[in-house]
C-alpha cells in the first residue's frame, strides 16, 4: 500500500439489486408491477417499468475522461464500470483499492419505488428489497445500506422504519420530493415518521435526483438545447436543498432534536448559503413565519444536517472557512459521475492542501459522528 | 459623521414608479394594459393588473425586528418605509444616512412588465418606463438605474438595448425566467441580444423573484403550510442561479467575453458552489456536453458573474476563502427585507472582522469594477 494513500469514508455510494429479486420473492401479481429495467438493444436508453408506468432514461455513460479502460467493450455498462459493483464481497476489493473505508449505500432500482402509486404494492415491495439489502449490509461492517421506506401511507412508513431499524439499518432512504398524492415534507402528516426516525436513531437520507415524476417527463431532463447536460446536472442539487429547508422551516428538526439528515451527492457548499438565506427570511419576514423555532434556522443546519460532495473544491472551504463541520466526502461508487478509478487523485487534490483537522473531518470524522456503530478506519491507515 | 461609519455601494436597490406614468405618456388603449397596482382596503394584499391578467400579491410588511417606528401608522407601506423611497432627491439623504454610496436601482412596477403577452405593448410601455427612469438616474451620478428590456421580440430587445445604452443606462433588467412563449435563455435565439449587451457595455441584471407566472399562481408563493414563509424566501434564489448556469453552459459568456452578469438579492455563496457543480457536470458528463467551452464553466462564473447579498455571513467568506472576488453587498433599499434603518449595524457585523481588502472589495471594489463610470466613494470616506 503506497505510503501516500489516503483513506476516506463515503457518504454516497450505490448497490445494484439482482434482476430476479421481486420475481423470486413476491406473488406474481405484485412482482410484475415492481420496478424493472429493460435496456434498448443499442444500450443508449433504458425503459423502467413501474406499477403500470413506463419511464425512459438515457443510460449512464462515461465522460471521455472517465472511461474505464479495463472493462470489455461489450460489457453491460451497469455491471462493468467497477468489478465489485454488484458483489458485496468483491466490492471490498474495489474499496480497498480506491481507499474507501465505510460507505452509505443507496439502492438503484429501489429509487423507482418512489413512483409506485399503490400503498400495498410499495409496502410489500420494499420489504423484499430491505430483506435483501440487509443481507448485503451484513457482508461487512463497513457497509451502511439504506432502508427503503414506503411513503404512501404514514402508518406503513412508521412500521417499516421500526422493522428495518430492528434489522440493523441506520439510514432511511427518502426521495427529494414526496411521492405523488402525498403532502410536502413540511406537512404535519409526516410528524409520526420523523418521530419514529428519531426514536430508532435512523438518519433521513435524501439522495439527489430522486424526485418522482410522471412518465411523460424524461428522467433527469429539465433543460434541453445548448448547455442541457450541465444545466440538468446543476438542477439536481436544488431538490436536496429544498428538502433540508422543509425539514428546518417546518420545525421538524426543532421538535425532533436527535433527528439527523444526510443529503447525498448534492455537493456541500450550499449548506452555509441556505443557512444564511433561511436566517434572513426568518428574520426579515418574521411576521409571516410559522412556526417560530427555538433557535435560528442555521443552527439546525449546522448541527443536524450532513452533506456529501465528490469533487467540489469549495466544499472543503465550507468546512474550513464557513464552519460547517458536517461536510463529508462521497465517492458515488460505482457510478460514472463518481470517483472510481481516480479516487486517490481526487482525494489528494481536495485534501493535500487542507488543514489536517479539516481533511480528517471531511474524510472520516463527519461520517463517524453520524454512524458511530461503524468500526472506524484502523489507526495505522489514518492520517 | 461618526468616525466608525463605513460606506458601501449597493448592488441591489429599487425605485417606485409614479402612479400616473403610463396614463400620462401612452395612448389610453395601451396605458390601461400596463401594470398598475390596486391595494385592498385593509392593506394586506394588492391586485396587479397587467395586460388583461390579474395577479394577487401579499403586500410587503415589516418583520417584527424591522418596524420603522418613524412611519405613521396609517402610511401606505410602499411609500413610508423610507422617506426617500419615491424621491430621487430625498433618496440621497437616506443614502448618506445609511452609508450607501452608489446603487444599482431596479424598477418596482416594471417587474410586472415581464408578464405582458403583447410585443407591441411591452415595446411601447418600457420605452415610457425607461424615459422616466433615465430622468431619475440623472439626479445623481451615484444612481445606476436599470433599463427595462422588451423580451417578446428579440429585434425589439436589441433596439431598446441600443437606445437605452445611448441614453446612459449601464444595466438591462432581466427576469429570472424568460417570459411565456419565449425560448429559455440558453437558446440561440437570444444571441443577438447578448451580442448587443456586450457591444454596448450593458450589464445583464437578473433580479431574483421576477419569474413571470400565470395569474392562478400567487406571486412568490411556491410553498404553503408550516415553514412556508422561509421556504418561499429560499426558493427565490434558485432562479438567479439557474440563469447564470444557462448563460455559462450555453456558451453565451464564452462567445461574448466582455459580457457581465449581475444577480441581485440572491445571496452570493451559491457562486463557488454552482461553479464547482458546473465543472463536475462538465467533466463527468463530457460525452453529452454541448457546446464545449474554451475554459471550465467555473472560470466564467469567477470572472464575468457578480452577485449581491445583504446579511449573509458566508458571502464574505465566499470572497475571502473561496476566491470569488465578485461578491458585492446590496441594501435592497427601500424594501422591508432590506437594511434600511440598520445598514450600519449590518455592515459592521459583516465586515468588522473581515480582512480590509475583502471588506473593501465587497463594499466598494466589485461594484466599481462593474460600473467604472460611477464616481468612486470619496477618498476621505474610504476605509
Amino acid at each position: 500500500m503506497s505510503e501516500n494513500k489516503i483513506w476516506s469514508n463515503s457518504g454516497d455510494s450505490h448497490l445494484v439489486e439482482p434482476r430476479r429479486l421481486f420475481e423470486d420473492n413476491l406473488p406474481a401479481d405484485l412482482a410484475e408491477r415492481m420496478p424493472r429495467s429493460v435496456k434498448d438493444p443499442d444500450g443508449a436508453f433504458e425503459t423502467v417499468y413501474v406499477d403500470g408506468q413506463e419511464f425512459r432514461r438515457a443510460m449512464p455513460r462515461p465522460g471521455a475522461a472517465q472511461v474505464n479502460l479495463a472493462r470489455p467493450a461489450d460489457a453491460d455498462p451497469d455491471e462493468a464500470r467497477a468489478p465489485g459493483a454488484n458483489d458485496p464481497v468483491l466490492r471490498l476489493t474495489d474499496s480497498d483499492q480506491e481507499g474507501i473505508w465505510a460507505e452509505v449505500i443507496y439502492p438503484s432500482l429501489g429509487i423507482w419505488a418512489f413512483n409506485i402509486r399503490d400503498p400495498k404494492l410499495v409496502r410489500e415491495g420494499v420489504k423484499v428489497l430491505n430483506d435483501w439489502a440487509i443481507d448485503f449490509q451484513n457482508h461487512s461492517p463497513r457497509y451502511v445500506v439504506c432502508a427503503s421506506i414506503p411513503l404512501l401511507d404514514v402508518d406503513d412508513a412508521v412500521a417499516e422504519v421500526r422493522r428495518t431499524a430492528g434489522l440493523g439499518f441506520h439510514v432511511g432512504f427518502f426521495p427529494t420530493r414526496e411521492p405523488f398524492g402525498r403532502p410536502p415534507y413540511q406537512h404535519e402528516e409526516w410528524d409520526p415518521l420523523w418521530a419514529a426516525m428519531e426514536e430508532t436513531g435512523m438518519v433521513v437520507g435524501f439522495h439527489i435526483g430522486t424526485e418522482p415524476h410522471t412518465p411523460d417527463q424524461r428522467t433527469g431532463v429539465y433543460h434541453r438545447g445548448r448547455g442541457g447536460a450541465v444545466l440538468n446536472y446543476v438542477e439536481t442539487t436544488y431538490g436536496g436543498q429544498r428538502c433540508v429547508t422543509q425539514m428546518i422551516a417546518s420545525g421538524a428538526l426543532d421538535r425532533y432534536p436527535a433527528l439527523r439528515v444526510l443529503v447525498s451527492e448534492g455537493g456541500a457548499t450550499w449548506g452555509p448559503f441556505i443557512a444564511d438565506r433561511m436566517d434572513e427570511g426568518y428574520r426579515q419576514h418574521s411576521a409571516a413565519v410559522r412556526p417560530t423555532l427555538s433557535k435560528l434556522p442555521s443552527e439546525y443546519l449546522y448541527t443536524q444536517v450532513y452533506a456529501s460532495f465528490q469533487h467540489d473544491r469549495s466544499a472543503v472551504q465550507a468546512n474550513a472557512a464557513m464552519g460547517w463541520k458536517n461536510v463529508m466526502w462521497g465517492s458515488d461508487y460505482p457510478h460514472y459521475e463518481g470517483t472510481y478509478g481516480h479516487t486517490q487523485k481526487t482525494l489528494h487534490e481536495l485534501f493535500d492542501d487542507a488543514p489536517p483537522e479539516v481533511s480528517r473531518r471531511c474524510r472520516l470524522g463527519a461520517f463517524e459522528e453520524l454512524f458511530p456503530h461503524v468500526p472506524p478506519l484502523p489507526h495505522d491507515l489514518r492520517q
